[in-house]
Order: C-alpha cells, then structure tokens, then sequence
C-alpha cells in the first residue's frame, strides 16, 4: 500500500530565503519549483535518495499554510507517503473509519495524484497520498 | 551529505494503540521496537521502502517527547536525515553557523550513530542526522 515516503513538506515564510539556507547548510540542491493554485501554495522540492523534501510557502494569508504559518510558525506541516493506488487507499481508509480532507484523488503538483487525510484521524499528523504519474 | 530520508518522527501519546492504528489502517508492520533511555522514548519503526515511519512514545512526562505531547499532543515530531557521516555534517552546520543540539555524535538506536540539530536553525523543524552502523 505505501511504497515510500514521498516527501516530508515543511512550512516557511520566505521559501527563497530557506532555500538558499538548505543549500548553504544541508548542501540540497532544489530539483523542482511550482506554484500550486488549488492547493495555495508554492512549493520546492530537494530530491534526498528516493524522497523529497519540501519546502512549502503560502501564496497569501488565507490559504491553509498560511494560516499554519500564523498560528505555529515555520516547522513540519504534513507528510507524503507514495502509494501505487490513491483511490484504493482512500477507500481502505475509509472503511476504516479514518477521516479524510479529500474524499477523492485530485491532480497534484509535477503530475501525480493525491489525497489528504485528515490529521485528527492519524495521531495529529495531516499526511498526503502521492501516486506518482504513469 | 544527506542520502536519504531516514524517519519520519511522529509522538504519540498511547504507543501500542498507536501501532495497531498505522497496522489497521495504512496496512503497515512494525520492523523494530526499542526502548531508547538516553532520549526518554520508547520507538517503533515501520520500514516503508527505503525509509522509517518512526511512532515515539515518551517514557515520562519530564522528557523532550513527553513536554511536546503536552504542550502539543500528538503529531509530527521530527525529520531524520541518513548521512554517511554525522560527525562532518556536523562540522559543516557548525561552521554555518546552525545552533546544534548535540555538539558531537552521539549512540542512537539499532546501532545507529545519531546527532540532533536545534529547530530554531532550521526553519522549526527538529532534526535528526543518523549515520548507520558501518
């Protein structure tokens, strides 16, 4: 059902800023920059062996980062598990009980498609499904 | 320097129902459980492909896991990096000038060599470098 982990995607006020300090620090290069209307955000992925992780800016106040971001401040905001099916997951999880944000696979960023699931239903932890493209 | 995503930490306040919920729902095995009693936690590691998801319980109140479950309740904790060597990664944090938690390597679990990076240098996120056994 999981493959992989996906990405760990990480909330930041200035996603230029923090991208030159992964760089600097951690010695990540970005390999991907795209902004995400339907999900309010613009994110960058650093591709780490098999992962990414994500840095996630909010394209305005209002947006669900954004509003993490003026609530808790820059951190850990969900995590990506890869999955071969997005639809069967959301359906195992769904008779199980589990609480879900979007009750269908939508498209995501770079081609996949995913789901989220809601975090009061995972210990606290808002995860995203990821199917990769075809 | 990093080569993969090693875990993703998730603190939770009642372990094994904890590990009956990830099994029942996301269809994933606990791979290793440890108590760990120089990081006041008790882990369980889920192999999911080339990576860990790590559920982390805390062994009292007084410890870091168990001030986060009750400052934050349960939810994502961590993020640990895989390094070929934690010691120059450290070296190269410390010469950028990012705040570290453990100035040297330290043991860690499953015979890993592990350091822990202060959140405040890097976006909010806890991070956890581990080396593992050579």
């Amino acid at each position: 059902m999981l493959t992989d982990i996906d990405h760990v995607g990480i909330a930041v006020d200035d996603l230029d800023a923090a991208i030159e300090h992964y760089r600097r620090t951690i010695g990540v290069e970005p390999a991907h920059r795209e902004v995400v209307m339907s999900l309010g955000v613009e994110e960058v992925l650093f591709l780490v062996g098999t992962s990414y992780i994500q840095l996630v800016g909010a394209l305005g106040p209002e947006t669900p980062v954004g509003r993490f971001l003026a609530k808790r401040g820059p951190g850990l905001h969900h995590v990506g598990y890869r999955v071969d099916d997005v639809a069967a997951t959301l359906d195992r999880l769904k008779a199980e009980g589990v609480p879900l944000i979007d009750e269908a696979p939508r498209p995501g960023p770079r081609g996949t498609t995913i789901a989220f699931v809601h975090p009061k239903g995972m210990y606290g932890v808002l995860i995203e499904l990821v199917q990769e493209p075809s």
